[in-house]
């Protein structure tokens, strides 16, 4: 727990420190076997990239370090609770815990769109601000019958 | 409508194109002013980075191609329901339509953890399979007292 605290300030820090730097005021940090692998402030404006989120650009960097897309046996800490497209990455990179201090409303109150994106993503899709399709005699179930009968494929 | 569907099955076949050349069977393309301006693949274990979904690679591609990280006006289209990372994603691009194929529960069955993942950022942090620890009194706080503060910051 003492150790959580000291990632996490660092997490914190970093967030800070990004602010001066141009980028947006969240930071992150990935930790493994107790030593930090990566490290990634908010760069969406700098980098012209609205994924590029901290907890996003520390994933894929911790990645590359570890030369894997499954990152089981990381831990990540951030300055703020993870948005929905970062809380979908750390799913899918196999992340087990993650510690953060501020949540949701905290960024939503300092004018960001976490807390909003939350409540959309529970909608159905049909009812949602953004306006999603599905059209369903178009095929796509083909290409996971040819997904079905590959051999040897790497699942993720 | 018409063209919805020729754009849908553009990604649709280059969802199905990927199989052969080691990605996995997601396909994306970003459309403006009737225009495609990016498409990708699944390259989460071609590139080791478990956030290479077709939708974040097209949309850092259009952002690359359109130099702003606001992609406003783009309509995207997916071989299948994107998951809650690429939701978020698209959300916070400004993407305002998207037309897929197959659904979550296809995913599902063809060995994907989109609906897992669905279901799991419903629930309250502390129920979720994976361990999530706010500490709230380490201080992240004053980073966002700190944005407030700035002057001529760029809101995203």
């Amino acid at each position: 727990m003492e150790k959580d605290r000291i990632f996490l300030t660092k997490a914190i820090e970093i967030a800070s420190n990004a602010i001066s730097e141009g980028g947006g005021p969240f930071g992150s940090v990935i930790v493994k076997y107790g030593i930090i692998i990566s490290e990634a402030f908010n760069r969406v404006v700098l980098n012209n990239d609205p994924t590029a989120h901290a907890e996003i650009l520390a994933i894929r960097q911790a990645s590359s370090v570890l030369r894997s897309h499954d990152l089981d046996g990381c831990a990540l800490y951030s300055s703020c609770e993870p948005c929905p497209m970062c809380l979908g990455a750390i799913y899918w990179s196999g992340i087990k815990k993650v510690v953060y201090s501020c949540d949701r409303t905290d960024a939503e109150n300092a004018g960001f769109s976490d807390k909003l994106i939350y409540n959309e993503i529970m909608l159905d899709p049909s009812k949602r601000k953004i306006s999603f399709i599905r059209l369903t005699d178009s095929g796509g179930e083909e290409v996971f019958r040819k997904w079905d009968e590959k051999e040897n494929k790497i699942m993720y």
